[in-house]
């Protein structure tokens, strides 16, 4: 094998000889002769030419996906794709790599997980290690401000992974984002609603969605923690070993009545984040009681995320049940069940991107992101999105389940009517 | 930005030093001295965290999509895919990246253009060059010597890439191949009919399929040249300027009837390569008259296709008008046409792949690979493939028209029949 490189190293050179002969228009006689002593090379080869061999594996930590797991993963992707459409989102796509520049400083840590390309003369690259940074990226370099966009692609991480537990070093993330500026709160519940719309369509069995908000976290730290302990051993009669842990506020979960009762605790009350990042969660789960996702959705202290970018709101959905049925390969080819936690995650990244409105969804159904929406401005919205139909449903029409044309016939008429159009 | 990038180095480093302590269970103050350090180099860095700089550009020789781009490229797909379907291909697909070892020797003096990864410590890996080789690996891995399988995704060449004709170095590849031996020339007749049927439905102009084989070319360049030379100027009448190209016989066009006249050739037929490639495409042709698509395909002898792997039939389709308008964007962001000429292409490829036959795809109409199909045979395959229906066609049935019911309600009859089963 070692004498075969060689003779294809040597067939290399010898054939970009030949085209830098070819390019310059140097004399026929040239180029034969160069062209003569190629062939004689490629005859070394010989008959192996036509029969390659393989290396017969993938990198560590990626797989291949056979027809029958692809048709599974097609079964995903479309009920991901159906809610990120009925959403009123549109798709973008990205190169695989970007500017290695582009990516520094974005991951604290976890940075070293990046995959770099090798320098080969010329700019230097890496692989994208999510779909957020390269989104971000495309906003400023677009000078987009306002956009909801999904973007399904796979991301790459040097990371040791534990593939029983299926995670691998190439991997899909499904990302949706609501890029713009918006009354407090309505865009995150949106994004929360996406993730239990999506959790339960999928069928996967129970789920939460743990909220916690990076302002809470860093708050929580910055706090006088000998204070904070000999308050839970003195006042609150706990054990000290109990309390030496920092994680007593973090073992707390609830829902807004959690938030409200530490915006009145004393230690907490005193950083102005961490109330910040708790008024933020009382206004969001009175949005996701509206959404009706508070069955499945808990304010949990203990919840914290990785990645550097995240600025406020951040969530994790998880199955409940262990040894959920997943598929994987061992390394015999057969399949396996594996235990998988957390199935998606996301937060909030203010000062990501830094002016024009873009619109090419489907109309779909819409609501704004304004807590008290005017009719004039729900209007003047539609009239500039090229929204064609507004359904006003007042009070009396509410109570009496009418709109001019009964509510049941309602999806049917709009329908009709934007086929007209 | 000097400072701030060694700063970032720093945190990485501490962050490193910290997850170092934790995993070796270090003492509590060990890991908060640590921590704090890193908080602090993390305050260096200070208000800037939130608000990430981005370098505006993507790689050289890569490009986003907007939605609108993708809308139409989603369209493509779609139209490509359902042909792919319709000829009853499943598809799989493969990591993003391979093991160096696996593409060295594949693609010739090409090689240069791969894209390798940084050696950052374990397997030395490269992005995939095309969608071949990581096809015939995994072949080859799993064992699989029967499949008709289609992958479209993207492919890396560091190529210099001329944006305005629509090359770049990250493209997407839709690839449809047939695995597997077969009587000769049928499953080559299917791949061009595919080419001509996507072509005809994209709906982006005329277009013409020319054909070689590997072996004519081979043939011609082991011709003894001083000898044709001699010929075709004292016996063809020809100029000496025009019987110096070696491009005489390349310049050579036509259908069935020139393989027919090229192996009554006399230097042709000395070459027992070339005879053989002129003997399939003759074969090819007979195919390709009952596929009822020669109106589109030549036997063009001027076809060369630079991967090192064809070892047979090899086509490239063209469009014909020049200045085809195709999308692309300049720096200004701007749209503009740009001119494309070649739009799809192949080969056979012998002796890639070295037991198992696989069928995951719908049940779809289906003709077996042989030249003359026995009843009993055809029969067998379809029991052992699963198929549930067989349409028998005797030459009196396709006088009449009538096959036990009309030929006009087959299609509906056996949807009927299928959707019962």
């Amino acid at each position: 094998m070692a004498d075969k490189a060689q003779i294809q190293e040597a067939i290399e050179v010898q054939g970009e000889e030949v085209r830098k002969l070819k390019s310059e228009k140097a004399s026929k006689e040239q180029i034969d002769e160069e062209v003569s002593k190629l062939l004689q090379l490629k005859a070394q080869i010989g008959e192996d030419d036509g029969k390659h061999q393989f290396v017969l594996k993938t990198a560590k930590g990626t797989r291949d996906y056979n027809p029958k797991q692809m048709a599974i993963r097609e079964k995903v992707f479309n009920t991901i794709l159906g809610c990120f459409k009925r959403h009123g989102a549109e798709t973008i796509d990205t190169p695989v790599f970007e500017l290695k520049e582009t990516l520094t400083g974005k991951y604290g840590e976890d940075s070293k997980l990046i995959y770099d390309l090798k320098d080969q003369g010329g700019e230097l690259l890496s692989l994208r290690y999510d779909l957020t940074v390269p989104f971000a990226r495309y906003l400023a370099m677009n000078k987009i401000t306002n956009i909801k966009r999904y973007h399904i692609a796979k991301v790459y991480r040097r990371d040791n992974p534990a593939m029983t537990r299926g995670r691998y070093r190439e991997f899909y993330q499904c990302d949706f984002d609501i890029a713009g500026q918006y009354d407090a709160m309505i865009p995150d519940a949106e994004c929360l609603k996406i993730v239990y719309e999506i959790l339960s369509e999928l069928d996967i069995g129970d789920f939460r969605i743990k909220v916690n908000d990076r302002r809470i976290l860093d708050g929580m730290f910055a706090m006088p923690w000998e204070e904070v302990r000999k308050e839970m051993v003195s006042e609150k009669g706990l054990s000290e070993e109990v309390a030496d842990q920092i994680g007593e506020y973090v073992s707390l979960q609830g829902g807004m009545e959690l938030a409200e009762r530490l915006l009145q605790d004393q230690k907490m009350s005193q950083s102005k984040q961490a109330c910040a990042g708790l008024t933020d969660i009382k206004l969001l789960f009175s949005y996701l009681q509206l959404f009706q996702v508070t069955d499945k959705v808990v304010f949990d202290l203990s919840l914290a995320r990785g990645l550097d970018y995240y600025t406020g709101i951040i969530y994790e959905g998880f199955l409940t049940q262990t040894g959920i049925a997943a598929e994987a390969q061992n390394s015999s080819g057969a399949e396996e069940s594996v235990s998988v936690g957390s199935v998606a995650g996301g937060g909030r990244y203010d000062g990501l991107a830094s002016a024009e409105s873009v619109r090419t969804t489907e109309v779909q159904a819409e609501v704004m992101y304004k807590k008290n929406p005017k009719l004039l401005s729900q209007l003047q919205y539609c009239e500039d999105s090229g929204i064609p139909l507004v359904a006003i449903l007042g009070e009396q029409e509410l109570k009496d389940g009418v709109a001019d044309i009964s509510r049941a016939d309602l999806i049917a008429e709009i329908k009709r009517k934007t086929s007209e159009a």
